[in-house]
């Protein structure tokens, strides 16, 4: 506990923020830049920790970030699956700007010719300018060849699996069914998926058994070997995406089975980082985000996660393939609570850059909003829309309260075919989450707004050219 | 904070607990049985409060209870509707045995006959031999006529309200149409429901606007009153049954809406129900318990609330209709934590009376557990199965983390009719707690063991007679 550099922090976040028109350059010279951690789980449903409701999964660490930092519960992804969605993060941007949304395939593949253009600007890119040490650790999967890496990107480090952890499939499923595979007969050398070291490979196929448990001591080290700040660290797990691995130490130890092994082994990870930070000092200048990519992968049953009362889930722009849990953790700059407000991935960008002194680039059309003013004092988020695209197209968009599904479709099988709607279905997200009760037809004003905002967004949209449709 | 009578406090219950077989009566004895405070919500679903994962209300008192004390997840009622539930509670035991049940009428009725019979013994009637002042403030719902009232129960005080909120109705909805009434327009004086200090009616129709508050006020007033202890209070609000009523303080509060304003007012009072106790000092020594009477009430739409991941609501012996929150609170006696084992509402009566050194009746066959163990030490619960019964009949077991389902019915023109099912629906509820995945044909011996436990039941079962079917 350092109270003197505690007040400084705040003091110095509270200029950044509140008086936001200052020389952002200045700040970038200054010593108590925070740190920042983001930890992305893959696949993780809105439901599957036990601060958001799960019964039987233990989060012991994340709940008590949660209560000691902000939980957010209107905190989205830019897309349903992940690759689009990790480049929107990165980038601040929707992915149908960069060209990391595509109507012919929805992610990367181990045989796809492109990934993330080094026209965009990445977070890592934005801080390394105000001096940040940054390290990737975990899943890419925004091109697996050389020159759209991590350490390309604007990373010093990167340690991890390129792209998903179900992908280089050597192995057929024992039953041959690949929805109902049997966990216990899956092997992690069914998957000749790379582990990677800066662009080398160090083994493949990766173990994934101990993956996360590598990851999480990786991050680990690297904040004992930066812990002069300021550093930044993406920590994207490559689970609970299936198939689910865990360690032998991890293994069996949940109620919830594999998919809860898998959880609880995350949660122990974040468990060590929030130590380490304590141990070194660190705690009172570092921001840590927890949050997930796209909601749970349903058809897998069991071994899928939960949407808790989120409809629908991974691959869907119904509130369970989109909406995440939202963790924001930091004593020395978050105000404590539950935050009800809307907030983005997209956001990170933004915000980090804001509190770094970095200067948001103003060259291109940004989908970031500063989350400071909500992280420091509870003030009111800037952020008032969500735009909910599947690949290419804008399916449904949330203005405040309400949401218009304008297209709906499920996905891998489940919740329905694709269907326009000409009167879209309304919901009042605040009050049905579940999405159980279209009331457009009382509120045909609502349904204006949202088309004349669809109308602006539309006119200043610029695609970018489409960079995963074209495959080897 | 009081060290020395904390450790005092621990000891105590330690041997209590754990050296089971001393002679109660010595406890009983002992200045220092802990009070009991038992807060019953009406219809509240799973997914109602922050801390069980609902977006948009806020439960900040109720979120720290949970955090402070355990946080149970799988956590039942002895029945999905008022009476029934409410009997199961106060006398540790399922309605069946009590008369309480009924295929006839499902709860009690303003011109019902009867009520709890006097051969029962309910909670307070238990904890009145330790010397215990008792009061219960709030919904009764088990007989409103004099004789069966809670003063003739056990209770030196009541106050409240002793049926539904929605009884005694004297004026037609707005629209003719029940299930989609419009709260803006329903007011307190459309039904007569009586307000009743002792057995005296003291407000007719009662002032449902200022209810919740007031009965968070009487509980207030009796703690400070009764201070030196020991004392139990049952504090059976009588929302969010709807009509839902929220006084001028809280309604427009919640982003939720009404339904929303409510239950904030609820955690409000309970805000004020743990302050008193830490002023008062007493905070140390008593034991709160926060749960609900049975799932949400869901044909009411957004009036109604959430079962969050559960399937279905109230009526229902899905889990969404008999699974509640279920907070322990009592900083000198209870491990904080995760609580994922067995456990009932019917179990507060052995736990209470063991705690207060009193003996469970040996005359009549208890369903209650003690949680005693898992209160004070994580220790696993000693209940392992719970019986879904509605009215008189057994619909459902769960045995462990299997759920059999023998009969399926929705309620209130939701969900599907009655099915019976020869080969049981199956579900692992751990792994499963949605009730998605039915693995019956998988698991035949899972299905042996609980029809082997269904036939054990039976065999003992006396069934009370049928206190709900007469009517004036």
């Amino acid at each position: 506990m350092k109270p003197p550099r505690f007040s400084q922090n705040i003091m110095l976040i509270l200029i950044i923020s509140i008086a936001g028109l200052c020389n952002v350059e200045l700040y970038a010279q200054s010593q108590n830049r925070p740190n920042f951690i983001v930890i992305f789980a893959d696949d993780l449903g809105y439901g599957d920790l036990s601060c958001y409701g799960n019964p039987t999964i233990h989060t012991p660490n994340l709940d008590r970030m949660a209560f000691e930092g902000q939980k957010w519960t209107n905190f989205y992804v830019g897309a349903s699956v992940c690759t689009p969605s990790r480049a929107a993060l990165l980038t601040g941007r929707l992915p149908v700007r960069s060209g990391m949304a595509s109507n012919k395939n929805r992610v990367l593949f181990p045989d796809s010719k492109n990934g993330l253009p080094q026209t965009e600007i990445t977070l890592a890119e934005q801080l390394k300018k105000a001096g940040y040490a940054t390290a990737a650790i975990g899943k890419w999967h925004l091109g697996h060849k050389e020159q759209y890496l991590p350490t390309n990107h604007g990373f010093d480090y990167y340690y991890g699996i390129p792209y998903s952890n179900d992908m280089d499939r050597v192995a057929e499923y024992p039953n041959g069914d690949y929805w109902s595979q049997q966990d216990d007969a899956i092997k992690t050398e069914h998957f000749n998926v790379p582990l990677l070291r800066g662009t080398e490979i160090i083994e493949r196929p990766a173990n994934q058994n101990t993956i996360t448990k590598r990851y999480s001591d990786e991050t680990v080290k690297f904040i004992k070997e930066h812990k002069e700040g300021p550093f930044f660290i993406y920590l994207a797990h490559n689970l609970p995406h299936i198939p689910l691995f865990a360690s032998e130490e991890a293994t069996g130890k949940s109620e919830r089975g594999l998919y809860g092994d898998v959880v609880q082994e995350i949660d122990h990870g974040v468990g060590l980082i929030l130590e380490t930070l304590r141990d070194e000092g660190l705690d009172e200048n570092t921001i840590v985000v927890f949050t997930s990519d796209n909601g749970p992968w349903l058809p897998f049953k069991e071994n899928g996660g939960s949407a808790g009362l989120l409809r629908a889930g991974k691959g869907t722009t119904w509130e369970g393939g989109m909406r995440e849990p939202g963790i924001f953790w930091g004593p020395g700059f978050i105000k404590p609570g539950l935050v009800t407000d809307l907030g983005s991935t997209m956001d990170l960008f933004a915000t980090f850059s804001r509190m770094a002194g970095v200067e948001i680039p103003k060259d291109r059309i940004m989908d970031s909003y500063d989350l400071g003013p909500t992280l420091l004092n509870h003030d009111s988020s800037t952020r008032k829309h969500i735009m909910y695209y599947r690949g290419t197209e804008l399916y449904a968009v949330r203005l405040g309260d309400y949401k218009a599904h304008f297209i709906t479709q499920g996905a891998y099988g489940q919740f329905g075919d694709r269907e326009e709607h000409e009167t879209p279905q309304l919901y009042q997200l605040n009050h049905d989450a579940s999405e159980h009760f279209n009331i457009a037809e009382e509120n045909p004003e609502v349904i204006t707004e949202i088309k004349e905002l669809v109308q602006s967004h539309r006119a200043k949209l610029m695609r970018g050219k489409d960079q995963l449709a074209e495959r080897e």
